[in-house]
């Protein structure tokens, strides 16, 4: 075992990317593929991806299932699982769920920010929870063995694909908002019901997710990681998803913000003073130091077991249970 | 071995027909998924396949590989193999080549009577052969082990799709044109240069393509098959491409023919007098009728193991060898 997983990034791919994750010794990484994309254009996107493995195929490999995990780790390579940040990529067509599921995308957030066709998003005003197409897709998803990424969703919409959902969903990337206060970090509310569902939470780095921000510590970060396995339980449900946007231009996020939706812009977390990506925690700059995760975790007084467990084999086990079909 | 494939096939699909299928002791059938449809419009096709494969279990299975076959043939089940009569599936696009690859699509036309992006249709009056785009796409699918098609090509563009292709191409279902003369079958320059070239040459059912048109006999048909491996050297090259359409309305010629080309109607082999799909032969009207293929091969003077060739082994042999990525 021993894995070590991200639960979620977005970069602007490259080949020193692809040899940053080596460096950083990770086996695997849930990779965005798919924000406002409908069906189409994340087709473009996939022959994106298409290009690299035929390209670095000494440093990335597609994963379909955990196995492929298990055979990226022995050759020393990263395994890359396709996810979408909202369900854009399936249209108004839940028939694209399988197609989907036929390409490879194991991981799809119900919603991202606003009201979808599927759940309400964590900036909305009013919560209607999960919709009638909503509950339909998670059904599907639970036959075909994707993972229900509740990220972006807000309250009761999260906490009714929890119950909806007959498999244990994911938050792949968010932290406790009792440790800072932000629309994308969760209540205690749901952690419990995320924990006691079987359910994964992946820890964010995305500075607007962290106490202090881009000067929130590795200490404070995994100290916030001790005292959220205490809510929750143990530290079984417990990963890291980064959010990790490196290399990125400004001009993404304001993409991921505002999509094809709105003709103001929209700030989201950030501000019309600070409208771009925040500096990110010295820390953790690019996959290289997905490494210092370890120290901090250790400094904080966390076993060997217990490091391994959050850095990967938490995540493991959860793609490997998540991602076979349910006939 | 005694492999049962049939080459080409576009059926109004029903459990009915799948049935039949069973009791035809059909291995494997090439089925085509797109006529004109474009990527999305192929994506809905696929869908509909998706659906089939759900509810009809104990009957059909989507074959990626000829080990499929192997599978299907064990358990008493169907393989299907989807192919596309038309390069439009791909639009423009020669990324959406390996998307298909892994949606299932293996076998594919470059050209469709008409003239494409790739190549020229046997209908054309001028043979300008194969396109840039089109050796592009033939270095691509020799790449993914995608098989080429050329059933409804011109001369010059089949022969010269037979000289790019690194590996051997089929035309999955014609006649040979010193039997029946019809735009659609083929010159002896092509069946020496497909057979030289390990090709394979799928014998069409469809009346139009065959000699008395619905009153072909099925000695006739046999006697043709024998004539034609006296040409092309030995047996090894053939099969059967029955281009069965089980059970399609009349519209649905009509459709092929015409697609979204054309403002007045073409009635390609058949006439204003009679637009719609011709009478099949009395030995060959649905799945069940593979079997009289074997009786009527045996009076013809086949051995059982060229009978067995012919009617799957043949095929089988060819998906093998073809269907492998070439890196």
């Amino acid at each position: 075992m021993a894995y070590k997983i991200d639960g979620l990034q977005y970069a602007n791919w490259s080949e020193k990317i692809f040899s940053q994750m080596q460096e950083g010794r990770l086996d695997c990484v849930h990779v965005t593929i798919a924000y406002h994309e409908n069906f189409r254009e994340t087709v473009l996107n996939l022959e994106k991806w298409n290009s690299w493995f035929e390209h670095f195929p000494d440093q990335i490999i597609q994963a379909h299932y955990a196995e492929d995990i298990t055979l990226a780790k022995a050759s020393g390579k990263t395994a890359i699982i396709f996810g979408f940040q909202t369900p854009a990529p399936i249209e108004d067509d839940i028939g694209l769920l399988k197609i989907w599921h036929q390409l490879g995308m194991r991981i799809m957030q119900l919603t991202y920010n606003n009201q979808s066709l599927l759940a309400t998003g964590c900036y909305e005003t009013q919560d209607s929870g999960i919709t009638r197409m909503g509950r339909e897709v998670i059904t599907e998803m639970n036959r075909l063995g994707l993972v229900i990424d509740m990220s972006h969703s807000s309250q009761q919409s999260t906490l009714q694909a929890i119950d909806y959902s007959s498999r244990p969903i994911a938050i792949t990337h968010a932290n406790p908002n009792f440790w800072h206060d932000a629309k994308r970090n969760k209540s205690e509310t749901i952690l419990k019901a995320l924990a006691s569902s079987g359910g994964m939470l992946g820890f964010s780095i995305y500075p607007h997710h962290l106490k202090d921000g881009s000067n929130c510590s590795l200490r404070q970060f995994c100290e916030m990681i001790a005292k959220t396995a205490d809510i929750m339980g143990d530290i079984s449900a417990l990963g890291i998803g980064s959010d990790l946007c490196q290399d990125q231009p400004d001009s993404i996020v304001t993409w991921m913000r505002n999509g094809r939706w709105t003709k103001t812009t929209d700030y989201g977390e950030g501000s019309a003073e600070l409208p771009g990506f925040p500096k990110q925690p010295n820390w953790f700059k690019d996959n290289t130091d997905f490494l210092n995760l370890e120290t901090g975790l250790r400094n904080t007084g966390f076993s060997q077991t217990e490091i391994d467990a959050i850095l990967g084999d938490n995540w493991f086990r959860f793609f490997k249970d998540s991602f076979g079909q349910n006939s």
